[in-house]
């Protein structure tokens, strides 16, 4: 088991978050209900409404946060409270006047990624000389490096979903169909301890050449390739992985493929190393795929990063030209998807250390036979 | 049951969006995954990411509709797909710069309410003589009205929600917790037809003076007063009720209150009529409540509107003098809140016809005495 946070960390958190705006040459961040601000205070306002809830960071400040009345008393048993100025608004009022008290009427702000634009929209409106930008676009590293408490967790989800993997190659793929298998898929997750199951793609045959299909009632037959890529919330951190299994024998060409996914992978894997740009990781699994002539049928980026949430910065991606750093954790998970026929993708989470890569998950990267 | 939506439907709502675009003055309407998008095309990706997925709708010309390259098969499969003029983005290149191309340079749009800041500021970047208006700003009333089809939905889900309520105010409540009521309560909404569960508030003794409180291990006692506000998504569509139940014989004061609010209910009820404006809902319901001298206790709107989310235009608000039309559907909940001590609250879904209103919830507004 894993400590708690506690009311420091979420201190120290907030302050770190402030001298980072302040290094990017920021007035302040402001967060809204999500991930961010989970992180930063530990809170979670049970709905993420219309309403506007707003933490407001400046450096040398104390951190203020502004919530609807409603919502206060829960704002108020937040485990960062205790840190935190309280503001409120009532219904009726101008929610955005409220809010716009907390921010400097020409600061430039940085705002957590999925805000509504309504309410960027209600603070521009209000506070015309104030700017913004995007989170991902002046601090995308807030959350990307990882704490040893927060590696602990992911590396526990990551044990979870290879578990739940071996428990899914013993039960019979053919003549079920790819819901079956992902509500199976769901139970285990759920069995090894996740609170919430984020998604379960199975993707056969030529489902498994659309690299964002789910599931379907297509019934899986002998002969099929079968994507297998699943992952949820554990303790509050993400999992993430990916298998490709075949029903029965695979012919040569199904072998080929799924063995420039392996090395596509371990290519990727092989390039982590502090310092290095994240696109290099996509560069040299991207690599391996181009040079065995399939470079075309590889269509998204190599990884995202994972923490409280299973998409986030960094993004191992063309263009990412930041140095990966130890602590960082994200996928691995190249693919080849034949249109009409059939994919392959091979996913690990991996924490980036002062040597190099150290996988979170450690289930076989060969191909395993199903029935 | 109701018949699916048809590729007419969403074709003709879409018109119909770009035509009060039009009326308000604005270029045009951009729409993310969400509510406004399964409302205007049905599509529903699977993941609403960090990738951008934008719809852009401008009076007199084809719908347009850009996705992720690797989500595109489902855009193809989306309901209205035939309607729209599909395009796509891959990662590595810039995605406003990909979704600025459906936007005219120096158009001025209403924007999805909950579209996440990060690819409004990409919008306004790219496009920087571009301007932008919430949906709630523009064009609140976008789907408050409802079709007959819709209606059919919320009053399917309405019975359903009744249905629970009969079940759940059989069960023992003393000596049972909270969170075991809810999950009762879960249990109840899905076995009666929900897909998705939003809200199980189970509010005892002081909890339910706190109107936001969703539920906790409190134990409930003989002699509590328990406020249970439940809803979620059935065939699509919301539903929405609460009732306040008392475990054990009422004392006097807890009978007056609550005939308070259940007079304040039926007044903003019997307010309902077309062309009156919706904070006069608001303002019925208030009236009963500061007459009573409780005015002070009662810290929210009286409604909200539901249709495919549980929260919607229109609000029953101070300050919402948009007329009530016949098809609106919303709540109508006043609730009185005595800091440590109880709270009662009572909610019906609302439609609004010719005639005035119609009640979607049908259970008794009396006290009921629990066990």
């Amino acid at each position: 088991m894993t400590r708690p946070f506690t009311a420091g960390d979420f201190a120290r958190r907030m302050e770190h978050a402030a001298a980072q705006a302040a290094d990017a040459g920021l007035t302040g961040v402001l967060v809204t209900p999500g991930p961010d601000l989970v992180y930063l205070t530990g809170y979670a306002p049970i709905a993420i409404t219309e309403r506007i809830t707003l933490l407001a960071l400046h450096p040398g400040r104390r951190p203020a946060l502004i919530a609807p009345i409603l919502e206060r008393p829960d704002a108020e048993a937040a485990p960062a409270a205790g840190a935190l100025e309280l503001s409120d608004w009532t219904d009726g009022e101008d929610p955005y006047a409220a809010a716009a008290r907390l921010l400097d009427a020409d600061g430039r702000y940085a705002i957590s990624d999925p805000a509504w634009a309504m309410h960027l929209l209600g603070l521009q409106r209000t506070l015309p000389g104030s700017r913004y930008v995007s989170m991902t676009d002046a601090l995308p590293m807030l959350r990307a490096v990882k704490g040893p408490d927060e590696i602990a967790r992911l590396a526990e989800a990551g044990e979870a979903a290879d578990a739940s993997l071996e428990e899914i190659v013993k039960v019979r793929f053919a003549g079920r169909t790819e819901a079956e298998i992902a509500a199976d898929l769901t139970a285990l997750l759920e069995k090894h301890g996740h609170s919430q199951v984020d998604f379960t793609v199975v993707g056969s045959g030529p489902n498994g050449a659309n690299p964002h299909h789910e599931m379907s009632d297509r019934t899986i037959e002998e002969g099929d390739m079968v994507v297998l890529d699943f992952g949820g919330i554990r303790d509050g951190y993400g999992s993430d992985t990916t298998r490709t299994v075949h029903v029965g024998e695979a012919t040569d060409e199904e072998r080929e493929v799924f063995e420039i996914v392996r090395r596509a992978q371990q290519a990727g894997f092989d390039a982590v190393r502090p310092g290095v740009p994240c696109q290099e990781v996509d560069r040299a699994a991207r690599k391996v795929i181009a040079d065995a002539g399939y470079g075309e049928y590889f269509i998204h980026r190599v990884g995202h990063g994972i923490g409280q949430t299973t998409h986030e910065p960094p993004y191992m991606i063309e263009g990412e030209t930041r140095p990966i750093e130890p602590g960082m954790c994200f996928s691995i998970e190249p693919g080849i998807y034949l249109p009409g026929r059939f994919g392959v993708r091979i996913e690990d989470i991996v924490v980036a250390t002062a040597d190099g890569g150290r996988r979170l998950n450690n289930t076989s990267r060969e191909m395993r036979i199903v029935a």
